[in-house]
């Protein structure tokens, strides 16, 4: 939890650490300054409260982060432009002093959050070659506190994780009832209101407006709507231009985000419009048994390797393929069990067999749980995901809310 | 542009260069890859095509970049895990022994795009200490090459980009148009269909639901529509909860993407609904020949600090104070004339008074052209700015297309 940065902090004898302004979204950022719609430097001295440095336009702007904010022009930086330029390796290092000093940093100093990377290259060579003895620029072992921190969510941060869990669900729950009011054409394709086919592309559009009304957005349109043959590629983001069809399976994975910043839900379902042909229902309901089992695996204390270990199990024993013996399948389940989820779709912990054995669910985590079996040679592929939350008192809570059925009745038929 | 790539990396004697794969949107691997939805390893070598390293999971998709694709599974990291754990210094130094030798990758590389900065750090770490000799990790003098590439835009990106102009053209003609249609109350603040106050919120709203229609997206919902004093202070958002008011001036600043990733168009307009206050009307004509004047000293071969430098003399001139002689003035001219536009809203070139010297207008540059006064203490704020763009003959077109009036004349008064 956010709390806990300074003890972490302490423990690996950190002085300070610095998030550079990102013209691209940084999580880290929100997670320090909150949902500012600016791009400030974020200093955080161990042992302080962080302070902002922001272009005097947005100083107002960083100011709602509740945090002390110094304008960009103490360091004066047009001054050093004009005597060294822009880029001048002194220009830099007379800069660099200046933050320094600025901010009463030295000691043991590291940089998080989203970067470009040749900044970052350039920095570090500055720092190491004119700071030594004065300022050491370090960096953290995986997970590093950041990750650390975010990995266990505080009441707070739950509140808001629920709400979009009950909105992203929302969505899904009308995606599935508005597909069962659509027409069927004499080939089993389904039909648009204009008698054209109805495309995987409509389908996208038709929930993004949802998650619009919903204050969700679908971060870099990369929602998953996989049918048939693609559902059986994990990844595969569906063909936008392919029309839906009665008996094919549907993997619809959405993972929205609270629009313009902060957490995500995560969740998937397989669905067959009007009928589902018997060996897709026989691996789905593999699929739902593994499921309900895995979630008693999740359990506070126990190492998540384990849990991602008997899954893998449970599905050889019911005859499939999967990585945990045959490391390079792509057939069968062919990935994690879950990952945290925060203000990224991806953190810690990941939920592998090869996971580190001190990785344990904790109290705070947020996690998916997402079991799933992919045969492309076969036609299909089924995935159902919840997003889970091991509460306070290590119960584990579900902030998924939508019904798991793979066949959707058509109400039209 | 992006065939200039091997000439630049020649010229500053890099071997191959290395984008990672990241969490969140790397404009780097866009400019690469292009809009696939996955998060390969993008590597390129002196000379030759791209190639990508995808999770098996994503190969197909990674292969809709027209480029070579190898699996991540041919670099075995499972059995480095098994051995060596995920984040041993020895494991890590045998992972990248693997990838070098993988791609035959030596001699001086360095990385470019969005980057998690602990993993960087880490990795510079690793491969300074383990590959002497073999690999040295290097990086640029900014501007960087991809930047560089980036700067100047070829046909195709020009034909995306004229598309993008022309559609968050539209938006911002639409929105202008369904203002002037809202009921306005006896206190002059406006009402919605509701007969409550027509708020900065609701009009968000409604110019997000426009773009959707139009494929695009307003990233980080950074949008800025701010009205009287907020439009003085030039990143000021706006407020959601405040009511649209008669005769206060509203700063519109669009700067929407293509939905999912892309390329972004910018541009400004100044509103005054109903009707302008004298002073506001005043400054808005200063501004608007600072405007047509500036797109005149916008010309291949002069350094960009030329132009941003004479306007900031015209303002100067007309009584207005600016950063040219007072660096640190929050009233009048406080911001930059423009910068470069493409895959992020701020690309090089920058166009301040302190851009160095060499750097000068070319043919293929899209750059904003954006003058603005800004007056808190007065309750207003003014700009207007077009994304334009320097084509193959050196002649400067607009890609934005709306008009520039101050006043929208209501229609229901």
């Amino acid at each position: 939890m956010r709390q806990d940065l300074d003890r972490l902090m302490q423990a690996r004898n950190l002085q300070a650490f610095i998030i550079p302004p990102s013209e691209v979204y940084s999580p880290a950022a929100y997670y320090l300054a909150g949902g500012i719609l600016c791009h400030p430097w974020i200093i955080k001295v161990q042992g302080q409260d962080p302070i902002l440095l922001a272009n005097h336009m947005e100083v107002e702007e960083a100011q709602k982060s509740g945090y002390q904010v110094i304008s960009f022009d103490a360091l004066r930086a047009h001054e050093i432009i004009r005597e060294h330029g822009e880029h001048s390796p002194k220009g830099q290092a007379l800069w660099w002093a200046r933050f320094f000093d600025l901010f009463q940093i030295k000691g043991r100093v590291s940089f998080y959050g989203t970067v470009e990377a040749q900044t970052l290259l350039r920095w570090q060579n500055v720092i190491t070659s004119h700071f030594a003895g004065q300022v050491e620029l370090v960096h953290d072992t995986p997970p590093d506190i950041l990750s650390l921190a975010a990995e266990t969510k505080d009441p707070a941060e739950i509140a808001l994780m629920r709400s979009v869990g009950q909105r992203a669900s929302a969505v899904m729950r009308a995606t599935r009832e508005w597909l069962s009011l659509q027409k069927v054409g004499p080939d089993e394709g389904l039909l648009d209101a204009q008698g054209g086919p109805l495309t995987i592309g409509a389908v996208k559009r038709h929930v993004r407006a949802l998650l619009m009304e919903q204050g969700l957005e679908d971060v870099g349109g990369a929602m998953i709507f996989a049918q048939g043959r693609d559902a059986g590629i994990p990844h595969n983001r569906g063909q936008e231009d392919m029309q839906l069809r009665l008996g094919q399976a549907i993997i619809f994975d959405l993972f929205p985000r609270s629009m313009g910043g902060g957490y995500f839900h995560d969740m998937t379902r397989t669905w067959c419009l009007g009928y589902a042909p018997p060996e897709v229902q026989q691996d789905f309901d593999t699929v739902q048994q593994v499921y309900y089992k895995s979630l008693e695996g999740v359990s506070v204390g126990r190492p998540v390797r384990d849990s991602a270990t008997e899954v893998c199990q449970w599905f050889e024993a019911a005859g499939h393929p999967t990585r945990l013996n045959q490391p390079d399948t792509v057939q069968g389940y062919v990935h994690s069990l879950g990952h945290g989820l925060g203000l990224m779709v991806h953190e810690s912990p990941g939920i592998r067999h090869l996971s580190p054995a001190e990785t344990v669910y904790q109290k705070g985590h947020v996690v998916t749980i997402e079991p799933g079996l992919y045969y492309p040679d076969r036609g299909y592929g089924i995935r159902i995901e919840d997003t889970v939350y091991l509460d306070e008192r290590g119960e584990l809570q579900n902030l998924t809310d939508c019904p798991y059925d793979l066949v959707i009745p058509m109400k039209s038929s």
